[in-house]
């Protein structure tokens, strides 16, 4: 299937849609923008904690654009260690994307290596000199012809990264995105909205905040909802009595148990 | 005053950071986390839209680390067009920050430039060559001696940057930043915390849910308060009553309305 996704080749976003489309053609854009704007009907996006960047930019679009998130998938976060020298006493210095190294400082200040940023981990990988290495996707390592010098050198803390597929196959419908923006702001207003999802009975598993960019201090939600179908109808009703509704779709969970 | 916070020179934070202390001498950090661990006391660091990355690590940090938030600063983020290049019509290529590029849409798909992302808008200016630009800050420009092609290159619709300033001196208190641990997660347990803040009138201007890395689906909950001291007390003393609280600093807002 051709999808539209956030370039280059080998990032943990072109591992995480290797692993969900059976037959990934993958359409690389060099934004989400991009992502969004591609004529490829089908789009895999970051939603947090990504790698990538931009995952203020999806919430941004999602909220914007005319899309219907049809997945959710998870992605655990396995960094290795990358490089065109075959053995680690040999690495002197690391790149990779600003994230990709702060998930990783265990192993970079037991070693003593100094660090270098670079806009994606793929790009580190592309980039690679001699005594350097690169944290990146084996994915990565692949493609680009390197050695892997150590698996999962991430400190044990890293999170999941979370993505959404949109516009594609319908699936089960477990969770539904919405965006809510009230138009107005008082002390209390967040507490009578979250009353539809308490009152229905509804788990919520995440919300933020966002400033609407219309007026200072103006701001609108991005939740996520555990329910999708008729038992979230009248939630919705309710949240229309406070606030502009926009479903952003009705999904499926891949990934959240293994 | 020393001040620790994200290299390298010439990004924004510095930017932001140069306009908020009188005499900043800047300790540039490489990571948002070598930033909370430096022995400088005060910290600069972004903590909603950035462009330096890392944002969702600061909240990370407030959450693990021992600091007090002082003051939180907002800055307009105005990209500048920045090369060695005299004349616009010769670039061919612009390079810089992923979220700096979606910021820019307009005036780079209206040239059909080609776009190249880097780890900084910074970096982007230190790594120009013939027919490129960066987008970047203009102290970027004046610190590597490029020429400024066009001023605010940015889309319209751009944000704001907010950074918090942390160990600082005293200011007057305004806002206070907290983390809700609630331990557990049932419909209805978000909505019964938020009547804290709404029993005692208490605006909330952010709010995020953050996955608390314990547990699958287990979730904390980042928070902006428009109180401090003795108005905020007994809405702490209620949100005690359902989650774990830890008081991240009562602080000033600096540059609001400007």
């Amino acid at each position: 299937m051709k999808v539209a996704l956030l370039g280059p080749e080998g990032t943990y976003t072109h591992q995480a849609a290797a692993k969900y489309f059976e037959d990934l053609q993958p359409d690389f854009c060099s934004t989400i923008r991009e992502v969004f704007n591609s004529e490829t009907k089908v789009k895999f996006v970051p939603v947090e904690n990504s790698l990538g960047g931009g995952v203020s930019d999806t919430v941004e679009l999602l909220k914007s654009e005319d899309v219907n998130i049809t997945a959710e998938v998870h992605l655990e976060i396995q960094h290795a260690l990358i490089s065109d020298e075959e053995n680690i006493k040999d690495i002197e210095k690391v790149k990779s994307h600003p994230q990709a190294l702060t998930q990783s400082q265990e192993i970079i200040e037991k070693n003593d290596w100094s660090q270098e940023e670079t806009g994606s981990t793929a790009a580190a990988v592309e980039q690679l000199e001699d005594g350097e290495a690169a944290i990146a996707s084996e994915i990565a390592a692949e493609i680009n012809d390197k050695n892997i010098l150590k698996k999962s050198v991430q400190d044990t803390e890293t999170n999941k990264t979370r993505f959404f597929v949109l516009n594609g196959d319908p699936e089960p419908e477990e969770k539904t995105a919405l965006v809510l923006e009230p138009g107005e702001d008082r002390p209390g207003l967040l507490h009578a909205m979250l009353s539809c999802f308490a009152g229905h009975q509804v788990n919520l598993t995440h919300i933020q905040s966002r400033p609407t960019k219309k007026q200072l201090g103006e701001y609108y939600f991005y939740v996520e909802a555990q329910a999708a179908g008729q038992k979230l109808e009248n939630t919705v009703k309710c949240l229309e009595t406070y606030a502009k509704v926009k479903k952003l779709g009705e999904y499926s969970l891949i990934g959240e148990h293994n």
